[in-house]
């Protein structure tokens, strides 16, 4: 008997067909995007599977999903091209003609009429659909795509999707084509009313086994599933009701449990999903504070991060990137002889890069970074990974050291996110402690002028 | 009858499991890795596929895969958690017991007291080997890696590789043991004495439909064949020999025949693989050449990319990021006249900047950028994606437009790698032209320093 649909029990797969896939031309995005998508709603992902565009291979990996799964769902071989072999070989998986659909026809044509561009006969394969299939409108792109239903092998009919290969095609299609597709053919209500309620948290300065303990320590119970995604150097933490019947309440309770646990005090995203950048850039503009930076390990990096956002110049003044200890004095104003006594890799240096910074940015706040990123260059009381940060404003000046051990490109990034997030504690009144911040120093105002 | 087996028809197939990469929250690189690297070699995966870490699912995916594969590389499940499974199945699969290698269970337990960590019972499981296995050394980890021989279902014997979903050890064991051991499997030579001739183009300017109907201009034969990789901003193309019969020579001298066609300007790296930053820090270091940056738009990401690399420090004095207009000013001595009057993105602002920037850090080049990100602040005359960038020196100061429609993003890293370009050039007295680089404009050195 054929087992009743419901979003929750619907077996996904994802075929990936192209050669530059398996041939390492091209690291694929969009099964980790239907991915993250599914899982977000409540949703898994069954199987991917990566081929060749080859007729055969294609078939053959067609058949294998289709006995594990009630939604299949392709990416890529849509195009023009003698290379792009996924329709052909859909139709011959299910078992029918290809025809050309006029309306995606004259859509196409249209396509390159409106861009003044000749149209060659070539492109009318981007028509062909499958006699049983039904076409999905593709607003950012040429390629027709296509539904068409499948036989499972087991007691009840699936559905097969055809998607080109392009991310942003492919990212607009499933949610507004596919999911509403699946949850008319399966008679089901909307995927976002039975996805399960969320909450994510986003944090830095913990390692993910911290996290995992003291989340555990906090007893979450069965009804809320707890996962987690490390993004170096960050680490997110997702509470999800195991279904709908678990309300939004419930799961703000097991979290709130949880962070108290975690400590509030690293957790820059308590459920809004803000990136650090984000935090800070709204922190800064709310308070009209504007920022200026003095980077020497980081080489410009943190500078880079806080201007990747429009709107950005409302707060970001600049950044002096000094990378030769001559510089750190002949443009920032360091003492050569706070270099000699301290090293450039000290609190007495990062303190004086921040105060110069703000005072030649005129900037409400400045942070500075100087720091030992490696390879080499480290000693036993400085080894690879330290790093002294600085922040400066109209109360003070603070200094902190940080030590992250790991590669060259991974200290640099783990320095600038600490930065950011000495900058989020500072307007936000958190003790900058461990365990992102050892041996912090508060000292008095020095800087000249006052915001 | 039983093929005779050669590297070139070889199928190797990858199954990688974990629930992180069917839920979102890992994106896969392994398989990119070993396609990379087998595709170097003369040889392409046949077929990936990714499943959850459920007992099932891996033994219906090996059996699958089984069908199609002489080589089978599994990724993943083999760590001291419940979750990790990939033994067992495998042991399930192959039809046969797990014991454990005294050898492994010995070196797991050195590692954990060389690190007086405490060894607890839940670790034993990863000295676990199929009896018909024998144990692959993984340097890096503490998880016995193992191969065994499992039936293809056709006419012959595969070989199948357990190894960890760790990159970096997945990525020393392929070479160092994975590959060794399927020339003695099959009985073939070493895969680098068979490897077809390669040579590799890396470019920055052309995209790739341009640079891929040069090449077809150049009619490069069929003893030899081509591909493209584009990673944005640059593209690459590979030269490779359709076989070992095929001569470096022969393969050199199609690449040279596209190269005249596709213009050597724009090529920056010609056989030797290497990036635009590592082609330009060469060339700074060899020539002595200190640096100095002035960055507007680009927010510190040119610095951060000549950093990147250890011993930077060498050429790399610093960069004065100016955001905004007053710090431009102030910081960096541009003329408020020339902010006005030109606008801050204009040729005479980036030439200014440049100017002081090498002023300011007594360096023998400098180099600016001053554009629009986007996605607002753009005009009729100077839409988005409009940068100026300058260049100055002992022979004088350079100027000269960019122009690149997209993403703020992409805005940013396409102006980044043109600067290193622009430096590139000029340091080889490549003349800065179109398709890069429109408007040039070359003056006389104002400049108050000489070296």
């Amino acid at each position: 008997m054929e087992q009743l649909k419901t979003w929750q029990n619907l077996k996904i797969s994802m075929l990936l067909t192209g050669s530059e896939l398996i041939d390492g031309r091209l690291r694929d995005s969009n099964s980790f995007f239907v991915a993250k998508f599914l899982f977000d709603r409540g949703q898994r992902l069954e199987r991917i599977m990566v081929c060749d565009d080859k007729h055969a291979d294609i078939v053959d990996s067609l058949k294998v999903l289709a006995t594990k799964s009630d939604i299949i769902i392709t990416s890529g071989g849509l195009g023009p091209t003698t290379g792009d072999k996924t329709r052909e070989a859909i139709a011959s998986f299910l078992g029918v003609e290809l025809h050309s659909d006029e309306d995606s026809l004259e859509r196409i044509k249209k396509f390159f009429r409106d861009r003044n561009r000749p149209y060659t006969s070539n492109n009318d394969k981007q028509a062909l659909i499958p006699e049983s299939g039904a076409v999905l409108h593709n607003s950012f792109g040429t390629a027709a795509c296509f539904s068409a239903p499948f036989n499972t092998e087991r007691e009840s009919k699936g559905i097969l999707f055809a998607l080109p290969g392009v991310p942003r095609e492919l990212e607009n299609l499933i949610p507004e084509q596919v999911l509403p597709a699946v949850a008319a053919y399966f008679s089901l209500g909307d995927i976002e009313s039975i996805s399960p309620c969320l909450h994510k948290l986003r944090i830095f300065g913990l390692g993910e086994s911290t996290i995992g303990s003291r989340v555990v320590e906090s007893k979450p119970g069965n009804q809320v599933e707890v996962s987690y995604r490390a993004s170096f150097p960050e680490v997110q933490v997702l509470f999800r009701g195991i279904d709908k019947d678990v309300t939004q309440e419930q799961v703000e309770t097991v979290a709130a449990k949880a962070c108290g646990l975690i400590g509030h005090d690293c957790i820059f995203s308590n459920g809004n999903d803000l990136s650090l950048v984000e935090v800070v850039s709204s922190l800064l503009h709310e308070t009209s504070t504007t920022i200026a930076l003095a980077e020497s390990c980081t080489g410009g990096m943190l500078g880079e991060l806080l201007t990747c956002r429009a709107g950005s110049s409302e707060y970001f003044l600049g950044s002096i990137v000094t990378y030769s200890n001559k510089l750190k004095a002949d443009l920032l104003g360091v003492s050569p002889m706070d270099l000699e006594k301290y090293g450039a890799v000290s609190a007495e240096v990062a303190v004086s890069m921040a105060r110069q910074a703000r005072i030649k940015a005129s900037a409400k706040l400045a942070v500075s970074i100087t720091g030992i990123a490696g390879p080499s260059g480290g000693s036993q009381e400085k080894p690879v990974g330290t790093c002294f940060l600085a922040i400066a404003d109209s109360q003070g000046e603070l200094s902190c050291k940080i030590f992250f051990p790991g590669s060259r490109q991974r200290v640099r990034e783990y320095a600038s996110y600490a930065a950011l997030e000495l900058v989020r504690r500072r307007l936000l009144n958190i003790p900058i402690v461990e365990p992102v911040f050892l041996e912090s120093n508060l000292r008095v105002a020095t800087g000249i002028i006052s915001n």
